[in-house]
């Protein structure tokens, strides 16, 4: 059976499926304002399960590597050829939206029903993934399992990297059930699959205020991520005069300025630097803090620029602490360099989203995602689907409307079967 | 038996017990760095049972009131005669000091021992008072132990007062056993108490400085504390180009940096203008703060200029809110007026320390106290002892000498007697 000729007829993602699934992972949260789903917590593998259970109902294999990532697989007619792959992550930044990343599962979920649902057999194994742990809002690290697949984060990095109640990322693997000491076994070999493609919202406003339903992502950006420490005096409120005073948290919050002021200076036009996080010491209103921590992520599509202005903004964290009296160190919490998505794997979207006379736009994504870390062991690529609310993201109010991932998982579907279709090279 | 004529021959601190003391309530401690003890927590009452086992063990009379204040009497040999009273408090601010409202109620616990063991009796009766939560670290608002003495917070007031984790004062007095309805309970009637001393470390500097050991309070800065909450709009770090954003954080960092050159300009010379605390909400380093709270506690012994000025921190937290497009609403957590300590006391105070050889300095109190309340209901006085360490204070590093709370013990009961020995209209 020839998959590519059956494709405009039979495969039509369905809307209300994709809501109900999003519905059912929307249920595994935390209490309080929009979802709260922690990468390596007992909710992220409660989504897992679901999404595994979507799978076998299909009669597919399923499984969860040693990184925590779950993986189905529709195998293919020729074992002999790489496979292809899609999918996302279940985990969320605390507080943030039903969508991000969701939405992707979900469509992976939906792409295997079309697929056994019409009898299409592809060429090509195709894998259908959730990844464990994207969110960088634990860790500080970003992408985790897609990392660990990629051979970019290793054991010895797990015990490194703590979250904010000192639990190190190999304590929170073990804590639901993985040995860090195996997460090498998560790797994908070169050869292995030979395209990934990832559906997301836009996590911003342009598809929707271009009334654009489809976006082809051609970079992504890369992420620096500083935590600059600030030590001051703390002291009493009261009985400490102005000129005598070290306070942490004034030189942080000139931290805090001095970064939105570099990223809106023209030399830096593009990047985005954000404080969204700062720990103060001791954190009483009748105490001078002594200490603060700025959590700073520098955005750019530019490798380049992005470290330079990391730099930048260590340089001017130097400059406020010297000038009031306070010490300070920087440290780097992770470093993604941005990448260029091969143009192959965008011409199957932008060919898919043509043949079904939806329109589109070529453009770069401000967030990380997966397929930044997959793209090093395969060839990647992204659909982005609009993102309503004025594109707001990481927030209760994020949304996407199910009709808007229903076609942008109609456009996912073709783009693998076309390049499954093309010969082993041709497609590139 | 004349107090006074014995006093300067028998009455002499020891500053090995008072070292004991200091070290035997430091140990109800939560663990970390330095001391915290909250108000109205177990801890807190443990202190308080040590104190109040001190007296019982000097045969006095102990009992703990309806706020939650513990107050011992030594009775004087005419029951007619209006009550003296000296003491201080024994909760702490979080990762406080070991000093801090303990070196007073130290000294109480020795002023006690010394009139007891020289076999003194005082005409008037003595009350020796460990107040309860007088920090306001955990609601917002200071001194509610002798706040509720001088009748000046109610039962209503308590359950309208909220902790961080969102506890009432009046659930917090529950949890230790006291009932919130009978807090009218603990007032002192005008004319019950005639005088009340207060030692407290100096929390300043200058003392130690101009190497003069005793401090003699003219008058008890103000504050009014503010929460002024900004809302903006939380959203992703990478997604979220910079004028599209509407970042909380960075206009809370407006708002504190402001606060500092509002108190630092010259028309509040003598102002202090702190922020101690910040809530940043998610709180995630790739999400934009969505919300934040900037808790702003403004000191002054003016008391006008000490409202204008916070006014003029709100008013300049508004402009910031409109030109960032941030939503703001400022809250009043807390508003006490300076007082001035009426000078009969200081008289008494300084011809202690005069009496004694010892040099003293009069001083306004940057901090609040315990007695600022007191004194609506009595005459309020206070001696200041030095804090070392640059006058540190609600810190770690928080340090006096024993030998210098022993001379200001000394300085106290020669004060509190001399009142004692005066004529009742004559000492004023």
């Amino acid at each position: 059976m020839n998959a590519d000729s059956h494709a405009d007829a039979i495969l039509a993602a369905d809307p209300a499926r994709i809501e109900r699934a999003l519905e059912d992972i929307a249920r595994r949260s935390l209490p309080g304002a929009g979802i709260t789903r922690w990468g390596y917590s007992q909710l992220e593998r409660e989504a897992h399960e679901l999404f595994a259970a979507h799978f076998r109902a299909l009669g597919l294999e399923c499984r969860t590597d040693a990184a925590g990532n779950t993986i189905a697989t529709l195998p293919g007619t020729d074992p002999a050829l790489a496979h292809l792959g899609t999918g996302s992550h279940l985990d969320s930044v605390p507080h943030g939206g039903r969508f991000d990343g969701i939405a992707g599962s979900v469509a992976a979920m939906e792409v295997a029903r079309m697929l056994v649902h019409a009898g299409i057999r592809p060429r090509r194994s195709i894998r259908f993934v959730a990844f464990a742990t994207e969110e960088g809002a634990r860790f500080g690290q970003a992408c985790l399992g897609s990392r660990m697949i990629a051979g970019l984060t290793s054991a010895e990095d797990l015990d490194a990297l703590e979250d904010r109640d000192g639990v190190t990322a190999a304590d929170a693997l073990r804590g639901v059930g993985l040995d860090p000491a195996c997460v090498h076994e998560a790797r994908w070999h070169p050869g292995e699959v030979e395209a990934f493609i990832e559906l997301h919202i836009e996590q911003g406003g342009i598809l929707a205020a271009s009334k654009t339903p489809i976006g082809v992502v051609d970079v992504i950006s890369g992420s620096t991520r500083l935590a600059i420490d600030l030590t001051g005096t703390a002291s009493h409120t009261g009985g400490t005069p102005m000129y005598q005073r070290a306070d942490a948290l004034a030189a942080a919050a000139a931290v805090v300025l001095t970064a939105e002021r570099v990223a809106n200076d023209n030399r830096h036009r593009g990047t985005r630097i954000s404080v969204g996080k700062i720990d103060v010491e001791p954190g009483s209103i009748t105490t001078i803090p002594g200490f603060c921590r700025v959590y700073v992520d520098v955005r750019d599509v530019d490798p380049r620029r992005q470290r330079d202005t990391a730099n930048e903004v260590i340089s001017a964290a130097h400059s406020i602490a010297q000038e009031r009296g306070v010490g300070v160190t920087a440290k780097l919490l992770a470093d993604t360099s941005p990448v260029t998505l091969p143009l192959a794997v965008q011409r199957h979207i932008v060919d898919a989203a043509a043949s079904m006379g939806l329109g589109y736009r070529v453009m770069p994504s401000g967030a990380s995602h997966d397929t930044q870390m997959i793209d090093r062991v395969c060839r990647g690529g992204m659909v982005f689907v609009p993102s309503l609310n004025g594109g707001v993201s990481h927030a209760p109010d994020e949304y996407s409307l199910a009709t808007d991932i229903a076609r942008g998982t109609d456009v996912l579907v073709r783009a693998l079967l076309s390049i499954d279709a093309a010969s082993e090279s041709g497609w590139m």
